[in-house]
């Protein structure tokens, strides 16, 4: 780090948040979001988040700040990028870093807490327009997200403990957007040694569906890629 | 983003700095270290950064200090990570951003400028104990190259425009600080499509060895994984 021999605007201390993109699965990706009760872009749609206290770790900001504005807690949380164009915020300079947490559907409800005027999820893919670079940051989670898909067991934080092929089908289906062939997919997955057979079916319009869960002795170093501390 | 609901220190500004991990290869994974000429930690050595100006986008602020550092300026820089534990600076709160830089052997020399004692290379997986939390931030930045490696081109960063086989062995050893078996690289490697064979050949001590460039088309994509702006 270096001593402070330029000029005072050195000194100038830019404002540091977190914003976290929470995504869950219902009938699609869907991010959560959080309405603005004060300018600027009041009653706009925004990523929850908020200012990091001087004494506070990053995680536990992102935590606390999602937790005081929707009530959510996910067990899944990392860190995503740090935003720092200087235009970014119009009141002053705001850095802000970024977080991906991933929810389980319906495990949690999203209740606007005191901070926001209303907590709501949206689809991902379709979103209101944002307040901020919020909708750039969204575009960076979805990005983060369909990469980790392809090269970690992150997809079964979106998953009930058991699932049926066809529900894991539908999850990669609605994070990546598009359709997959069912006879491929099955193959792949059930070659690639991640799923165990529970030995229960899921009652189906047809006939059973069989459940499988997460081998967990197969996805060690895979479930959450966190490269990172 | 909330507003200001809580304690003062809520108002409280962190200051932010950028650091960055520089690689080059020389016999072995080296990394830029810069000697500290002031309190805390001076006279130890710390990967080179500084604060962020009050108007400087982050990236440009991760160049600006290590040109003041080192006089070094890198093509390949890419975002690692923001290091916000808030004792990690004995001074204030310190959130800092750290980026990892990519250098080809011998194209620039790094000399010590004027806010620092000395820049010099080190050996990445056995450097001086450093600064700070810079030793963790070190080992962040070797995690994410390495993973790198097996998903992109980024390997190439660190190479010559023409290299041998050999010479991308090397490379790779340097990288993993482990030994490749010869055979099993150059079946892989001639398979994986990447190489144009240039038609010409590098003199050595037992026979010419052929040299390859990176075939430009088939790393679209890959020679620089920025998945973020």
């Amino acid at each position: 780090m270096a001593k402070v021999t330029r000029s005072d605007s050195r000194y100038a201390r830019p404002a540091v948040t977190v914003d976290v993109v929470v995504f869950t699965l219902q009938h699609g990706l869907h991010v959560l979001l959080v309405q603005r009760k004060h300018p600027p872009f009041a009653g706009m749609w925004a990523l929850p988040g908020g200012f990091v206290e001087i004494d506070e770790p990053l995680e536990e900001a992102a935590r606390r700040e999602l937790r005081e504005e929707s009530a959510l807690q996910p067990d899944y949380l990392e860190q995503l990028y740090a935003f720092g164009d200087p235009q970014r915020d119009p009141r002053t300079r705001v850095i802000t870093i970024a977080y991906l947490a991933l929810l389980p559907h319906g495990r949690q409800e999203a209740r606007a807490a005191s901070d926001a005027a209303a907590a709501s999820w949206f689809p991902a893919y379709a979103p209101p327009p944002l307040a901020f670079d919020h909708g750039r940051i969204l575009d960076c989670a979805i990005a983060r997200l369909r990469c980790q898909l392809e090269r970690s067991a992150l997809i079964f934080e979106l998953l009930p403990p058991e699932f049926t092929l066809g529900e894991l089908q539908q999850a990669y289906e609605q994070v990546l957007n598009e359709r997959l062939d069912k006879r491929n997919f099955r193959r792949k997955m059930l070659r690639a040694g991640l799923l165990a057979d529970t030995g229960r079916h899921k009652a189906g319009a047809y006939r059973p569906a069989r459940l499988y869960r997460l081998r967990e002795e197969a996805a060690v170093g895979l479930r959450a890629r966190r490269v990172f501390p």
